[in-house]
């Protein structure tokens, strides 16, 4: 398997998740700064011009929340996903649709104004209230995430992904720690686990990562 | 279980797919007219004030694939999803996101764009914006789903999902059927289905609606 990636992004999630099922894969790296996504070259791989992409032999995956289902039924063995059917799974999947379309999209209001008007005199707009609506998603999930533990019970796919959040509120410069102990404490057991180290030194990024 | 709804929003999916299942439920209509989604009452069942929310027995769900893949595991013998570890099974997955935070987001510049800026003046570039974002959603699907059948295959839970978004683009006041025929095609095959044409007469619409 290899996963198209760039440092920090959401791929973060499935990086760690291969990591943690001890696939054999391959990174390649999409830089952003030079534009590559939107390359001809990578448009022909993924017409969303995004990350990650996962390519599995001859199979290409998009979005990221169905990558991670992918990887941990290849991996059936790793149980990172709770068993169909069950409480557990369904809040999982919860967890993924909010962070997908909920928390992420809320981050994308503070870094990529331009996806929402062309009017540049509007953006700064656009960015303020990202700033209120990313950190009212982490209010909510400090609310609705178990004081203890991971996510759903056991360590799940959903727990590297809400990580990835966490490090973009840190980076947005809220005081993550601070203002949300559960995320916290989440984060930082995420950290212990010697699969998310690897991921993470390999992209050269911690999860308290400050703004830049 | 019991389903809250509002017609024509995106619980259309989920209710479908009720129907599809032969399950014994109950729809809770939410005045979004009446700002009933944000009520008091309304959020301590869901803080995010938003439908759908599934109640089943003692356990509330939100998230509209997430609560898709819970009522199709709830009723195996549907068969509305394909199994673990399939590349099916992954598409469908990789659709349900697509509809989530690309294809539902974009249609929300054009109906919310309060929820971008709380500069009145930059709304009309924000619907301007979602209405080229919209339509650009409808190109990408239109050339990467199946000519014929359904999205993967067989009959899944991704379907009727697509049809509410592809309602959508009728609303917006695109000429969906004319434009994007793999999706109009796909639309018809939805309509002639008696579960989806139970759920649309219960909620008084059809996928052909123009703007109002």
């Amino acid at each position: 398997m290899k996963l198209f990636y760039a440092p920090g992004t959401c791929a973060l999630a499935p990086h760690i998740i291969l990591e943690e099922v001890g696939a054999s894969f391959t990174l390649e790296k999409v830089d952003f700064a030079a534009g590559q996504q939107t390359s001809p070259e990578y448009l022909k791989l993924n017409p969303k011009g995004r990350v990650p992409l996962l390519v599995d032999g001859d199979f290409s995956l998009t979005e990221a929340p169905a990558i991670l289902h992918h990887i941990a039924e290849r991996f059936p063995e790793a149980g990172l996903t709770p068993p169909p059917g069950t409480r557990e799974r369904a809040r999982m999947n919860e967890w993924l649709n909010y962070l997908s379309s909920g928390v992420h999209i809320a981050f994308s209001y503070i870094m990529r104004p331009h996806r929402y008007t062309d009017d540049t005199s509007a953006h700064p707009g656009i960015v303020e209230k990202g700033r209120t609506v990313f950190y009212d998603c982490f209010r909510l999930i400090e609310e609705r995430m178990p004081e203890d533990g991971w996510l759903v019970g056991s360590y799940s796919v959903a727990d590297p992904y809400l990580g990835t959040m966490y490090r973009w509120g840190n980076r947005a410069g809220y005081t993550m720690k601070q203002d949300f102990p559960r995320l916290g404490a989440h984060a930082e057991r995420l950290s212990a686990r010697p699969a998310v180290q690897r991921a993470l030194a390999t992209e050269g990024i911690t999860l308290e990562d400050r703004p830049s």
